[in-house]
């Protein structure tokens, strides 16, 4: 009986020392020092590779060290009823937050006029808009969107939110489905991409839809970069529609030195920051659920795979 | 009887509008179409020129349209027994707010670093602080210093608060008097400056108490410029002292188009637009007290003019 942790992390040190003080008894292995694939029990992963998880015949649970899912499921060697456990949180939502605030403020405020204004030292001052005459739009509403949302709405903004199935949110007015799409985007001066990476959602932010935002409308990406077509947004942003865009995602990460983003003047590039996992209280989450599930007992929060989250 | 409104302002029809609509029985008049200086019982001011205020024998009180009385009290013939009052908040505080969580979310989040980073197409990933590690400081806590203490507090950074006088702050450790500013300011990664300018204040944050700031830390003013001593800030930049700062305000506005600050590349200018009176509300609030005025009451808000504010 060991644990899996999938060794191309970046921290992965960080990692085993955390699972070492809160599961002392379990050996953490990794791909390379793993031997016998059988006594693999659970793996702890961060878009592993495709054919990992399929040559472990003994795997309870697979736990993803992320809030999206989508580097798992693209694995078609996946095993097909084994639960996917998410992390709840872990401190991520705090993060997501501050970054979708930052972002918000930055358009909102006219941090992106005043800095072109500095390079010619020139004064000039713009009216300031109040928050609540300030539509911001955050679309999707899972744990991450939805405590955007709520911090938004916290600080006067008039705040919207989009989600696939209905919901409701105190001071957010919810669009919903297909339907709810153009409705939603046409109000959206300040747009947060906080989706989940599926198959409905990949491309969703194509020349089509990002017309429907208003015109001079910024867009923070800070889910996955694959939900915006990367050269609609480019064309988007070239063709004045948009005004700016703060991504911290990309079809291809690291973001290649060649891609035009990042020389963009219209672009923020950060390198996928926007939340990081806390290592601690992550190591904490999933040695709890093990210990439930060496128990006898169901993990909790485990992934619908037909949804994709 | 009438009212001046000194017309200085960039604003000026805009509250001469505004103040038509809830004062339609009191005349508007400005220096120029003023006639008789003792038909004037109220005047509307924002900086004016000293003496302006001095030549009004039957004046009653003077309204500020701004936070800041300082332009109005470096005035020697300012009249010494008429009331000035201060407008309460007028959407001032929320904008205020806003920019302090910007600065704060800017270093917090290393948005300074990631911008060179961008500038060398480096995708390298820094981690991310919990706000709770964050120590961040509020110098001032009036109305404005106190309401973004209590939103960063929110957002869980670890808050301390600076005031002449004690206070208590909910989540806000406080710190006052001369006593205090050395354990303040050295606890400050992240500095808010928010005082009012008074003889006491002023070159406040000079290379003394810089110097008492960590290492590498940043500096939002958004009150007024002579409370940093210019020289100390450029060398504490230059030096490495400080990280960068984020300025709203500067001693001579507006910012020279020679001044280094402009071009510094530590440095973020904005032109003193972190909170714009809101005309409406400004002119609701002082309709209000002069109806209360008119029919003997004292006027609520006013200045001490010993403290200055």
């Amino acid at each position: 009986l060991s644990i899996l942790l999938y060794n191309k992390l970046d921290n992965a040190d960080r990692w085993r020392a955390a699972f070492q003080e809160v599961l002392p008894d379990l050996p953490m292995v990794t791909r390379e020092t793993m031997g016998e694939p059988g006594e693999i029990r659970y793996a702890v992963v961060w878009q592993p590779e495709p054919g990992v998880l399929g040559e472990l015949p003994n795997l309870r649970a697979i736990f993803n060290l992320g809030a999206g899912v989508d580097g798992i499921l693209r694995d078609a060697s996946l095993p097909a009823d084994i639960p996917i456990v998410r992390l709840r949180d872990a401190g991520m939502a705090t993060q997501i937050t501050e970054y979708a605030l930052y972002g918000t403020l930055h358009y909102h405020r006219d941090f992106d006029r005043y800095a072109g204004f500095q390079r010619a030292a020139d004064w000039t001052e713009l009216p300031n808009r109040r928050a609540g005459d300030r539509p911001v739009g955050v679309m999707g509403l899972g744990v991450l969107g939805a405590d955007v949302a709520a911090k938004l709405a916290m600080l006067g903004f008039d705040v919207s939110g989009w989600s696939r199935s209905p919901k409701t949110l105190p001071d957010v007015s919810c669009f919903h489905g297909d339907d709810g799409v153009q409705a939603f985007l046409s109000r959206c001066e300040i747009l947060i991409v906080a989706l989940p990476l599926t198959d409905d959602t990949r491309g969703f932010l194509d020349a089509r839809r990002i017309a429907w935002l208003p015109d001079g409308a910024a867009l923070v990406n800070l889910a996955r970069g694959p939900l915006v077509v990367e050269a609609d947004l480019l064309a988007a942003l070239e063709g004045g529609k948009l005004r700016g865009a703060l991504l911290d995602v990309f079809n291809e990460e690291p973001l290649p030195a060649d891609n035009p983003l990042w020389r963009h003047p219209k672009v923020i590039v950060t390198p996928h920051i926007a939340a990081q996992t806390r290592v601690r209280e992550g190591a904490a989450q999933i040695a709890a659920e093990i210990r439930r599930m060496e128990e006898g007992g169901a993990p909790s929060q485990t992934v619908d795979r037909s949804l994709g989250y």
